[in-house]
């Protein structure tokens, strides 16, 4: 399409020395940058329109100019597009493709704007359309925890702190615990929109055009709800790729939380739960493994996007205004971020229906463990005892039980009576696992009553935010 | 006021050996928790009130407790209260010196809750506050800036990209730009303060409690405006506190940039400005230094907050739920966070005033560097010349500028016209630096009389937030 | 001891304004540098010997400052000695208590050196000794690992990939791969070390010094085998400290992996081991609580350690030479990761010895879950199967097993042979968990035979290091 | 080459339903980790001879895997391999066609190995080769380096501490510093490189195999000098390849460092050099400029490597042993760590020579900023005035120079006196440029003379090194 040597680099002019080959490798982008090739006509399209709109090129200037880049558009989506490296960047390679197909009227489409402007509305345009997909895969893996926690709304599995087992719980609490942490997410992916939402084109180099340009005219054609304010600010601000990023990490975060546990939960040990085959690999030299790959896959990757968080926080530190050459690296941790971010949460949302949970198994370990001596103590209280001296009566007959290998539930009342005289054989209602977690009745509580009205109240915000 | 001997441990029941005392020193915490103490004593007053409004306690018991609390918390204010790492801590300080002071009584106050949900409550009352006085004095800082802004709207200095001179624009300009950043980190604080904005009490350990607690009463009586609505989550998630950081480290990097502009314009190639006295040092052995030292140690304070943010994600990555002993490392990066942010922002608020402008170095820098060529560019595009052409003129009149010393504005008509017979002798009001300033001349643009809008725009918000 | 008032700073002469209290107070470190008095003033002996020496003071003015330096000394390990943030760093507040005790003569002693070069060589000769003290907790720690394994040499356990039980293995050899990880650890400190000790005093401010100054003989009298090739290098040079907490950083995740696993092996599901009393604390809402406290703490101080790197590579990034004021704040995260990772390594060698091996359990496990498949796979190939069909053909034995509840060990050899005609009663000696890890036998392998050989080489290597 | 339908995965005869094909392209590494496979065949070619070594094959069997292997390996090269996403990795890729074109002999291969220590074993010999070149890299950047400083040995440039003009230096002795800073680079490379070296193979899954293998001997093959001592560890170890990228981030700061400064020079402000053409490109939009792009980019690459260096530790953190399908993610960062710093010291050192250093400019700038102070300061110490009271004088002549725009050079003797009658006529030699500079004579110090000297010994270094 370019013929190499004919290439006059957009900047030529005062330069003496060709470029270094290297060098030029080196310092191109396209090869990650043609990613944009969709929003970067989206916005030269309306970079155009806007152009005509003012009367600084004419309508048919400007029609010309959309028809080539749709055009130019099919080129890239069929594959005949040839990018060039010696081009740079996305930009220069469709310009200049723009130029060789209708001539001199293509060269009327920099008027009034620069890479610098150019580049940071692509980027927007781009991300714009990416955190929406997100938060596709963000819902839809909320739908799927909501339905397992629906179905195992009374579910006894052991609830921990420092992994000792600690009270009994709900499975259905416990998936709504992650469904939370989702929900946060979500919600800080919809702030961070707001940010993103927010027009830089017209800065362009730095200052801003003597042309007469109508930036609003722009941001309405391409649905922004605000037009940046300054335009210093707007070539060299990132902020939105790193809150961005940052919202990625906390997500990541909780994944790597959540797939800990699916880990776990796999173990021969725990035996908690099953994976599906699908969701699993096995081992080359030992037959009988099922390994959990897909979470701790998930759990490797959140390694990856922190990585990418330190990588653009340090990119920006330190840099004066206006646009630095630095800001090119930009691109390959946000796309990186975003692939792997969309992708994780996509097989964990796959993941969720083919989770097998053993009841039998959980129910067995929530039994061991003194899991109700909460309750105990409660028991006390309600007695009358002082919640501090209650503890200490139910340390002691843990301690007991733990050296005779009895649950607290095995113990007899009169051995339980010798550790207080206020207990009566009424506790024995305490001390089962329904009785446990039954009595946790209030908001944000494990009885499987509050896990059904959780459940209500988060279908009530899926069916809210998807509207 | 406790006799380390004779100190029982919350927990000691069933533990038949003694804790080291090298480990009991390793995991207190109390040197750096007590710096929640007020926050400690809010909550405990709080719930209570709470445990009398459902008739745990009796309204005796709990006015008792209020005021014996508020008896601690003077005792602590006045230095006369007595720390023990023995008691592990803030919670159990306190605690331990209520049942000291009022015996049974004080024990019924840890009714219904855990330290799990006790500290993070805490750590939510405290940051909220935190915020507030983070938010009060980056607004501060936005308005000494906006001063600036107003008194040097008309201001000229080059504009750079690439650290190269490129356009002209104004100094007002230039400082909005730093406006707009700071704006954007009041409305990310704003947006984590929502999320800070939620009870976790009532969580109790992990699963809730079985006394018939009111959340929703305690969170009216704290000012929260949210529940947490899962008790599993309530105790583990420090979200808020990671995505505090986050905003903290946008906020370092916006001032790390800004620090670096400072201490190049202080330099004596730059020679742009001359900070007040009071926020330089000198050299022990070079009389004549003058250091910028507040904005070099603002930028490296930089790194110190995107470290606080690595170790808060990578103390979160992986942990299984519920609370685990690893999250009593959230609080001294926080903390720090805190402090520092704080006192960068004040010291750089008051830095504003003592900036002195040299505006004949600045109109000087300006004037050379051919910053004037893009507007010569976009004259040759008026005359009807296609941009890309247009930029391959001016190219070529550049080179020749640089080699025959001479800036555009200093060549002849003749010379000129040279390199494009469009050129006429009206080209040397757009080689002017008022003329292309002034040209820029739209919503964002570095004319002028933009700036002036955009300082009323500024001003209105800064009134709206201040509300 | 200094008069506030009075307090003429190093660098006033040129300065108009004084320095506004809170600027004061932000850019002062006497707070946290005075920590290095000791290094500090062994500097200031060794500058002034060598100061002497070359004749640029007398010897009796040398022995006067000498003297008075060790009486300063001795204040301030008795507590007398008043430290004063006006005087900004443990520099100044030394030098300037130096001048009040022998006037004239005290002022001498800068004479040849900046503060950039003597906090330098302050950090250096501080991180020198703490590396040492770093290195012998180290040691300590592995020769606690290495009785543990050799006690266990032949103690069978399942080994897991994937946390999913994969071949049975020692638990004397499991110790082992802790101890390999940890002499890597030593081996980059020593490699840290050699890069620490070298000698910057001489570069003065950044150029060098126009005295006659025997850089050699100050690093002699400082124990430094090196001198710093560049005075540039040598005051802006913070290499040693970053490589230092990325030591740290490689051993606290060592360390945070080994927590994880005495977490999990200390959970009721896993109850591998259990850690002594005083390594735990309870809960104080459930009694029947143990929480592994001092390994979960560990765990969340990996993320405070990486971090500091974090801040510290942040730090460095972009800074131009020489010295910048940024560097002030290389201390914190440098004393801080000292602190922390000396006790931590401290805390977990104490804890070696009070870890409570559950033979039994680990056995129970070892014996489940197929670990002996890859053996019957060997046996198969042995006896002329090519491997991957071995290993297709034990996969199927081992999906009988897990529908029919049987282990390998348990079916008869009718059913075995239904897989594979080969298969013969030899097959049980490879079967059994004994026969399992004693075929491991070579170089690196978990054979009992290879753990005690392993056991006395690291012994050797132990004793070798110590010298 | 292979038909997708037919695959049979390694590891498939347990499992019952198929690997989903999301899950499948998710979790697969074929398309990263297929650059290994010319180090993947070195390894299998060398477990093959020591199979037969030890009489596990027969030696025919080794010669047609061996002759089989070569065979694919050109096939690669020769780009008719065909990669499938299905068989998962390099590995199985290679293994598989193996098998298609020799059969059941080809199964053989993976004898007494398994896919963990084998990719260990891959990864390092891959790494050790790329640190060669990156060494080599180094080197010539060095070497260029030294070229530079020896021809401007005597040039005379302003010293800058906190970007103030500090001290006259030569630009030879700057240059200097930064070779300094790339030996220690190259230094811990080295030490790196040890630790790289050890065989991992053998170690099987993650116990050793019951084969008797000879590790000694494929150590020898592969050029190993040490061998892995413990087979969990030498499966799950990856601390070679996190202290690898933080080498390469120590050594991306120092660069970053460069950066900074050649930016900066490059300005209108400084103008101490111009870069050559080829390394720097132009403005879409503003025709005179010339951005110095490639240490911009560098400079923002910095990022991207310390964002690889918490990649890793975050990715190892809390992991338990031996192998987890988390550390398939060690790869990306570490192969673009590898890219992207060979490529900067590449590009960094063809830039050197094109470096034009603008002489007459910093001496104008040196002797500007009353860079003589010091030398004023000594002169006075000299003539027996303390050097704390010279600093004081010093510091107020510098004040007059100041409000009266004179030079302390251009002041009269009279004038000079005004501040200490100690000052005669021969202050003037230590005032000039040249004067202050030859005055630091002393190792490390800025003189010519040691400029000269320290050229010399880094020539030596350098042939050492390359030996």
């Amino acid at each position: 399409m370019t013929d190499k040597d004919s290439i006059i680099k957009p900047w030529g002019g005062r330069f003496t020395q060709p470029t270094d080959a290297f060098v030029e490798a080196f310092t191109a982008s396209v090869n990650f940058d043609k990613r944009l090739y969709a929003h970067d006509i989206q916005g030269s399209i309306a970079h155009a329109r806007m152009l005509a709109h003012v009367g600084v090129i004419a309508n048919e200037e400007c029609e010309s100019i959309v028809e080539t880049l749709q055009t130019i558009k099919d080129e890239i989506e069929q594959g005949t597009f040839h990018w060039d490296v010696a081009l740079e960047d996305v930009h220069m390679n469709i310009e200049s493709r723009l130029i060789a197909l209708i001539g001199d009227i293509g060269k009327k489409l920099h008027t009034g704007r620069s890479r610098n402007d150019q580049v940071a509305t692509d980027i927007r345009l781009y991300l714009r359309e990416e955190i929406h997909a997100i938060k596709e895969q963000l819902l839809r893996l909320q739908t799927n925890i909501v339905d397992l926690a629906e179905k195992h709304f009374a579910t006894i599995m052991p609830g921990f702190t420092h992994l000792q087992t600690a009270q009994p719980i709900t499975f259905g609490h416990h998936m709504l615990a992650w469904f939370e942490m989702l929900k946060r997410d979500h919600d800080r992916l919809c702030d961070c929109l707001q940010r993103v939402d927010c027009l830089p084109l017209g800065a362009a180099a730095l200052a801003g055009t003597s042309y007469p340009i109508d930036r609003q005219y722009t941001a309405e054609l391409l649905g922004f709800t605000q037009v940046a304010e300054n335009s210093l600010d707007a070539v060299s601000d990132r902020d939105f790729a790193i809150e961005f990023i940052s919202c990625c990490s906390l997500n990541m975060m909780h994944l790597s939380r959540f797939s800990e546990e699916l880990i776990m939960w796999s173990s021969a040990q725990f035996d908690f739960i099953e994976l599906g085959d699908s969701f699993c690999t096995g081992s080359s030299i030992m037959p009988q493994k099922k390994n959990p790959d897909v979470p701790e896959l998930i759990r490797g990757k959140t390694g990856r996007i922190y990585g990418h968080l330190t990588a653009m926080l340090t990119l920006m530190k330190g840099q004066p205004l206006a646009y630095n050459k630095d800001n090119q690296e930009d691109k390959e941790p946000l796309f990186d971020a975003i692939d792997n971010v969309k992708a994780c949460l996509r097989v964990f949302a796959d993941l969720m229906p083919e989770i097998s949970v053993k009841q039998d198994k959980m129910r067995q370990a929530a039994k061991s463990g003194f899991s109700t001596a909460t309750d105990l103590a409660d028991y006390l209280v309600r007695k009358g005892v002082a919640f501090r001296d209650a503890h200490e009566i139910v340390g002691k007959a843990v301690h007991k039980g733990i050296t005779e290998h009895k649950d607290l539930a095995e113990m007899s009342l009169k051995e339980l009576k010798s550790f207080s005289q206020v207990i009566d054989k009424d506790v024995f209602d305490v001390l089962t696992l329904e009785g446990s977690v039954s009595a946790r009745d209030h908001f944000g509580g494990t009885a499987p009553k509050q896990v059904k009205k959780a459940v209500a109240r988060a279908r009530q915000w899926l069916s809210k935010v998807q509207k």
